[in-house]
């Protein structure tokens, strides 16, 4: 039970519902994020559209407005004290949500910061995603999520994504009880083994992976540094000729 | 220099020209290659058109049918003897090429099978992506392929892509020495900063991702198996709706 | 110049910039747009976050709850009174903005209604697409733009995306005159002739296929529509096994 | 019924299997093809593997090496002569198939042709996308399939894709009479009106914008081809700061 003790995850749900307790994302999300608590990892939950969060490539926009609202700092700082981060969305047209590309724009401006190491800021972080949807895109949303993510600086697990859809069509979403007037044979997805048993992997990993670098000290720092790659072994001292 | 003594990489390159030494997308991953070499990885080169690969969702072409020639085993070997996985392709049409979408199936037929430790046979491994092309789709191609990799099994460390693409239009590709009927000033691309940074972190990520990996005897194994997940804390035993 | 008279055009500029005047997507917009204000389409701009849009899979914003601001019925009816769709978007990361993102979801929410041949609304219409970046995701945009609009019942005519990208790593961005700090040779992008090129073709091929759709009067309507499609010819009464 | 006759309709299955009476989205794309048909339409199926295609950004592979077989010439012929392309494709791990992303490098290939109004030579043909799968990835096959059909001359109607998946994990593919050795009820997915409704309108609407084309005598050709471009109102003589 304490095997990943003080690690700390932070679970940020990009539905676009006002109403964040109408969120069948939640529900996945609340699956992993349980299995982490129940191993000792100090779980938050943030969902985000409780915020008044702006747009653009900035880190605050109260600075760039003082009579603008901007929560997005308070956000920041969350993910930047946990080791584990989780991206929920739904998907509209095949696509990650509106909130869901907002929080990776504003999470993008900050990729140019360092860490105490000089590496780029999010690394030694590891991330994940999880997705809900009526029937289709979950991989493309894994895609540019998990990518995005990568691309700045966290380490991916294997199987880092988990998705509950169903069939092709309307439908129900994620936990509903009824559809279409008919009440369900239970609530749809949640007995759904394929679902669970990749929530079950991805949230594992993300522990296993975050408890790897937090047991090293972060990812190792020797040629993706900003300052030391034209020091050690690198791209331009290669002949691109040679094989 | 034996830091990193004891890996090995394995780069497929996925270009669709019969003739690999007229691939643009070698002379990047060369330029990688150069760089674990170096450092004390043992690197292996395959340029897959040079085999005869069979399509499907199959692990032996000839056991499916003793008249089709399928060099896809031997590939596989070569993948599964190696920490590292490098992938690289081509852009056209703003996709991946349709070579690397052989690999990618190939190696997803079997995604199935699974190692000592009951995982499936890709945990432990690390992977990266390196793209070339004309003008636009790095990002897309590296968002499809680290994504397979990630999915089967393999850890993506940070920035773990790299490309070289020039500006919007038609124009050199990577490494020609003129364009147009006009010598260029230099061959295209190897003096681009940003591609050579990339190069090199990702070049260093895999390498340090792989050592952690060997170091740690693999990605630790509770929560990922095929059966002990359901023995564990799992998805099914968490309340979707408790948060 | 009378030819395209009638038609009439709507711009969408999905920067996330709080201040349109700073965005480099506008610079190319107003190119296309001024291609088709010459040959007579009367054309509207509207810069998206110059209005305050809510997020949801909803109509009206005010209705779901009137303390809520939003802008978006005015948006919708613009988008509904014009024959041509154009958006606009920047690049981050390999993906199209959050607020054109939002754009869609809210054009989707729409979705189900029907216009008076009981086809989707958005039958009849025709849309494309502008990109603007420093380097990389334009393809990757268009797709989703594109199939977005598709599936909701707009015409996409040949070649109806454009974009302006510079070399891979940061630089200038379109119509920058300096970047780091020296004079550039002219703003930039301006005179790549491949981004001319594709933005004229693309603004011509709005336009043909707007009037084709407008002298038609509209998307022919059989097969098409929410209520005779069981009555005609139909996937229903095909044999699957018969080829 | 004879609305739609001396239309031409090619429909090519890009399946992975070598054997094309296996093939689950031939079944989905006999029911478009059925429609098609009885509507007056000539219909031509092929199935890609049963032919030798050849890997390149080339025209013919037998030109290139003689030693090489190539027949994609024939069904580049097949394409040229048709006004309407139906491309099938399985999903894999979220991607189109190696055989749906060899199809269409190689139609890329002619992409610079022209036809005798000097427009690109896929100009003023219409087309779509079928896709089948256990459980994801269908729009964003449909995504990068309708992308490049548009960016080469292709125009797209409205709602020009359909598709049948399964609830998230393994499950029967379309059509599929039993799974993990039991009877289902009725083929799978043969009843999904989703599936059926959108097949139908894809059939329709491709038919719809092939006439219209064909009545038209190709896509209007102003504005468009290689050499007017610069002779007709164009992006280079707007102002892009005029707005």
């Amino acid at each position: 039970m304490s095997e990943f003790k003080g690690l700390k995850a932070v679970f940020l749900n990009c539905s676009i519902k006002k109403d964040g307790s109408k969120s069948h994302t939640q529900l996945l999300m609340n699956r992993a994020a349980g299995i982490m608590e129940s191993e000792g990892v100090e779980v938050e939950h943030v969902y985000v559209l409780d915020y008044d969060i702006a747009f653009g490539m900035i880190k605050d926009g109260q600075k760039e407005d003082p009579k603008q609202s901007d929560d997005w700092p308070k956000l920041q700082q969350k993910i930047m004290e946990a080791n584990i981060f989780v991206l929920g969305s739904p998907i509209w047209l095949g696509a990650k949500s509106s909130v869901a590309t907002l929080v990776i724009e504003r999470m993008y401006a900050y990729s140019g910061d360092h860490n105490d190491k000089d590496q780029y800021a999010y690394y030694g972080k590891t991330g994940g995603v999880l997705i809900t949807g009526n029937e289709d895109g979950a991989k493309a949303v894994a895609m540019e999520t998990l990518y995005s993510l990568s691309h700045i600086g966290y380490t991916i697990p294997p199987q880092a994504d988990a998705a509950w859809l169903g069939e092709a069509g309307p439908g129900p979403s994620y936990g509903d009880t009824e559809w279409a007037g008919e009440k369900l044979d239970g609530p749809a997805g949640y007995d759904n083994d394929f679902t669970n048993r990749n929530t079950t992997f991805m949230a594992w990993n993300l522990m296993h992976a975050a408890k790897l670098l937090q047991d090293n000290g972060g990812f190792p720092a020797k040629g993706n540094t900003s300052k030391d790659w034209e020091q050690v072994t690198n791209a331009k001292n290669q002949n691109p000729e040679y094989r």
